[in-house]
């Protein structure tokens, strides 16, 4: 970690950090589970449940900073409103892992895959650009692109829909994949609403 | 449009304004597109994307001047809570649409109509809310027919859950009717939000 | 009712005391919903609907005080959200008992009734916390354990999850109990919001 000379609660960047790369690691294992067979998954959601403890420490460690801290970087509720949609992106795919061994999904289609390689690229910007709100510097690409992400995730996600709706004849076996692909769309949502959080942030800095 | 002598910030009124009346457009498309056949109902959803897409626009415009003006005619995050509640009415309605088609619905419920023109009404008392935030003057009319309305929606919407329960056998034309019914819910809970809001910020100023 | 000497708004806390208390008695009428039979679920039901139109009095009551003072006795939008919250899980509580009516579900799962246990744990742990919100004492139990409690009904509520799956061959009879056992865990959830927006006015406080 490099040296700080200021005491402005640099820590806030670290935590912020630090949270973002939990969900880089989160996504890449859901990407994993993916792919795998059933006894490989089981011990793969167990991990990412692992991955979503830490992320949750990191999380409670930034809000009892933001409370007991008297100047923070920026506004307290920005803050707050990062740290939670941060939480919620870990939260979702943590979520979406374990319904596919709860469920005892098989193989799941092509276009899951697809939706799980936004997220992990959406984890990998935040995670990139996390560092750079100590500075405010080019952030503007990180938002654009999230959002541009989510617009596709979100077509993505209609499309899955209605070929499950048409290939997918067992109305139980529907609805576990229905709900899956649906928290996989809630995760690119929480994405898009750290974008648009650091859009905020920036904008009253500038 | 009228004249202004006052250099504080009327532009967001009229962007306001402008976002209301892309939701009467909206509102109305989704109401054609009900009674509509198959083909009719695509073009139709095609328009309500465009309309959902100007809404959009319009939305960014709002965010992006908010975060670029040192004044704003009232507070600041009640026009960001004001403006993202018109943008998810908008959002939800294009949704439910869009499912119509992709789902290949066949002919809907009669209470569906009912929900539609529900939300037809909110969006005329919302457009016709909006100029009227200059002056603040007869919004609590406004607030309370909604809230009216969303009460009205929300009975529907029971009533019409059992109703397919008890008409619908197939189980998964249910579950395409149920969300689409759903989707129409949550778009008259957005009208709500976005009439609290209205009634926050006029409490305020009064 | 004790003696006021300060004029700060002590109603507040009188307000929120008697939004908790209808939480109580909302939760303590659905578990009992669960194990009467059919006429009797009706009449509990309708009890219970009414028990959320006195919670939405309050909460409306709680909402104008809070537009039209000008001190208010922690900050303005802490209040709101608590008050939103509260507000939520009645509501959360009423749909629930709605639909079991509504869609005529014979007997539930006994994790059901372990659910509706979690919310009147919770319910009763806040109706004991609110009124000392006005002291500021001993509050950091209360939103531990309500965490606590919502992370078991998190558990309860996938493994609830996986027995539907597992037992319920009919999709149609499986889609209504999963939407209840659905709102349910939203109570839950809401409950958890209560407590962190507690956890948040104590630590500004402090």
């Amino acid at each position: 970690m490099p040296l700080r000379f200021t005491p402005r609660d640099t820590s806030f960047f670290d935590l912020l950090a630090e949270l973002a790369t939990h969900l880089v690691t989160g996504a890449d294992l859901l990407a994993q589970l993916l792919g795998a067979d059933r006894p490989e998954r089981k011990a793969l959601a167990k991990q990412l449940g692992d991955v979503e403890h830490d992320a949750d420490e990191t999380t409670h460690a930034i809000m009892r900073r933001l409370n007991q801290t008297f100047v923070t970087p920026f506004d307290r509720d920005d803050i707050y409103a990062l740290a939670s949609a941060l939480d919620d992106c870990m939260d979702f795919m943590e979520e979406a892992a374990d319904l596919i061994v709860l469920y005892r999904i098989g193989e799941l289609p092509a276009r899951v895959s697809d939706q799980v390689q936004v997220l992990q690229r959406a984890a990998e910007l935040t995670a990139d650009a996390m560092p750079r709100l100590r500075s405010m510097s080019d952030l503007a690409d990180f938002w654009v692109e999230v959002n541009r992400l989510e617009n596709q995730a979100d077509k993505l996600h209609r499309k899955l829909l209605a070929e499950l709706f048409d290939n997918v004849a067992d109305p139980i076996e529907l609805m576990k994949l229905k709900e899956v692909v649906e928290i996989l769309e809630a995760a690119a949502d929480a994405f898009e609403k750290v974008a648009n959080t650091v859009e905020t942030i920036a904008l009253k800095e500038s």
